[in-house]
């Protein structure tokens, strides 16, 4: 053994993993099987589901001979199943069927599907005991409160999937949790990083879907023009890893290469960079505790790069990333209040209802509505967490109206 | 236990641990003796060394109540003697000595003394199991062949103290060794990084004094202004890291505040970043495997540092970091004849008898003289090491007036 102590050993191996993809026609679920493409070796499919893309997930189910496939949309059932008939791949349409899919037994569960509806299909992989790796937001930002509880119940194992995330489990490694001071998430500031308070008001639906960086689905993509992504990933972070508030800090990074930091007792920080490539922190959770070596992203060329650059976070231009450390300060439901004013906002801007600028004043205005109401309240089920994001999504339609009215 | 299988427990603890400082009175002693000063509960001090310098070590000894101290310079003996009579602490003088303090017994030892005269001590703590953390160049430059071996033979632990391989060690945290692609050492590249090869290579001392970043003694400034500096850490990290020479890559990053990375299989890049302060790496040595919270350098902040810069580094402006791969090569002493002619080299230029550009090439002929001469053989001890050494300064020397006279 080497006189430097280093983690020589690999974690026994199974030789081949059953691997789940819930959300297997998303962009997280074509990272995924990528990955599973190039070693088809290592991995045996158990089930696959995807919201409503029934040509997609057949297309998928017959190159990965999976066990089980699912659509959430019951409507597209009969032409699933008459897709996959002969096959003697199991069908099933309806999110209790993605539930079912998440529940069957895999070693491992890719947890891509959005929204809301990612919750309970989430649950039922952790559940049962089973590696987790989390790229549904709402899991955490909407049932944070007894998420992490449940699944260390459960014995689950939870892999951040996301890429800051994925970098500050990463970089935890190098100590333990008590020796944490802070974790610093890097955001790429968006399309409006530059802009001025009055000109990102005013942005248009094309100028908030140009992301610098990385390519990614439409309500992100708005997301991250308005921070709220980060803001987000804020909550996220929170809860993954038990952190307050204060020990979250959110860097601006333009170039995304660096994709979270955390600082040790000793001032030590430590990092994880690569190119912004979903499949890299993917490849992180598919081969956990090992690492692969197929299908992986290009090799990071620093000298190439030339530069990163850095700038702290401007809340005032940025307001629904303050609202995102609120929420996480008031707790008991208040951040999946943040999260569900936010997608009625989103909605309502894609929809041309409201300014840009406007779907922080929505969020803002529902969250003080719901807390006034007296409605706070621990969640402790996603029956809770679920009814909580409908009566919040509630009370941003009602409010919409005013907001749209009132400009800046 | 948290799902997110993070390194929650700490390291059992030793409520005292007991330290030796090989080289106490030096740059990276001062940084060593702060961090103990600023826990003086957790550490007893065994013994401290100089070279010459006994004003400082008696007063550190009397500070830190040391049960021995030793100074290198045997004709200083009488002085250290008489300045600690009556306090109870042993004193010793001659390099013998230094290595009866590495021998004695101390949970760990801080390898500092500068230049070949760190090697025996260095062994003397390895060979008795100790946790060493090494700053010393030579242990693994010259002495690299053997080293490792002998460490892990005796079940000692070696700590790179070191900024650059300090971090590769903390980023190796996140894999294991046969995970890893290749580590990437940063380099400030030194004061002469934008000069033109005519300029360099009539460069002043003084200009060559001039560090951008760390506030270093006069050999490893002059290194630093050559390269010289990070060809002897590319050396250092293939023995101690067990990498061959494609395994490992310089960047230029002025800054210093990347100090290594870790590129993995997966193509995930782990690095540790922190404020160019020694206090740093030598922190993580201290509290090895947990981390110390006190005495620490200031927090990274990277939006006040605005922007990281990277270049590939120019082999032709600094051909003794390219001689350095090439003796990494070439193996069997190679490397020791490397570290020898750049010492003759060093001391000619501050002596004013080279110029600045000579140095490599001093170097490159030493090197190539004595494979000429047939005089490659694996080394497998510390005389043999020393031996080799003393044979390739003399062929330095012998080759200096003509590297003198002629001019590039």
């Amino acid at each position: 053994m080497s006189p430097v102590p280093l983690r020589n050993e690999k974690a026994a191996e199974a030789s081949v993993r059953s691997v789940t993809i819930l959300g297997a026609t998303g962009s997280i679920g074509d990272s995924t099987m990528d990955l599973i493409r190039a070693a088809p070796e290592r991995y045996k499919v158990e089930a696959l589901t995807a919201n409503s893309n029934v040509e997609g997930i057949v297309k998928l189910a017959k190159e990965f001979n999976a066990r089980f496939v699912a659509v959430a949309d019951e409507s597209k059932g009969a032409e699933l199943r008459a897709a996959l008939a002969g096959t003697g791949i199991e069908t099933g349409a309806g999110e209790s069927a993605v539930t079912e899919a998440a529940a069957r037994p895999a070693d491992w569960v890719m947890a891509a599907v959005s929204g809301a509806a990612g919750l309970k299909p989430a649950l039922a992989a952790v559940d049962r005991g089973a590696t987790v790796a989390l790229a549904n937001k709402e899991c955490l930002v909407c049932a944070g409160d007894f998420f992490m509880d449940r699944a260390a119940k459960a014995g689950a194992c939870i892999l951040p999937a996301d890429s800051e995330h994925n970098a500050l489990f990463q970089a935890l490694a190098s100590g333990s949790r008590d020796e944490l001071t802070r974790v610093i998430i890097t955001a790429s500031g968006g399309p409006f990083r530059t802009w001025k308070a009055e000109d990102i008001e005013q942005a248009t639906l094309a100028q908030a879907l140009k992301h610098p960086n990385w390519s990614m689905g439409q309500k992100i993509t708005i997301d991250s023009a308005s921070m709220m992504n980060k803001g987000l990933e804020v909550i996220e972070a929170s809860y993954l890893f038990a952190l307050s508030s204060d020990e979250i800090d959110v860097l601006v990074h333009p170039q995304s290469i660096i994709h979270g930091m955390v600082e040790f007792t000793d001032m030590s920080v430590v990092a994880q960079l690569g190119s912004p490539d979903m499949r890299t922190p993917i490849a992180h959770c598919l081969g956990w505790p090992n690492r692969i070596s197929k299908g992986r992203a290009a090799p990071l060329d620093l000298a190439k790069i030339g530069s990163l650059t850095f700038e702290a976070p401007d809340y005032a231009r940025f307001p629904g990333l303050k609202l995102a450390y609120d929420a996480l300060r008031t707790g008991s439901g208040a951040t999946t209040v943040y999260n569900a004013a936010n997608e009625i906002a989103v909605a309502a801007f894609i929809a041309g209802k409201i300014r840009f600028g406007a779907i922080a004043r929505l969020v803002e205005a529902t969250m003080n509505g719901w807390v006034r109401a007296g409605n706070l309240a621990p969640l402790s089920s996603a029956d809770d967490a679920i009814s909580v994001d409908h009566k919040a999504r509630k009370l941003a339609a009602s409010l919409l109206p005013e907001i749209a009215a009132n400009a800046s």
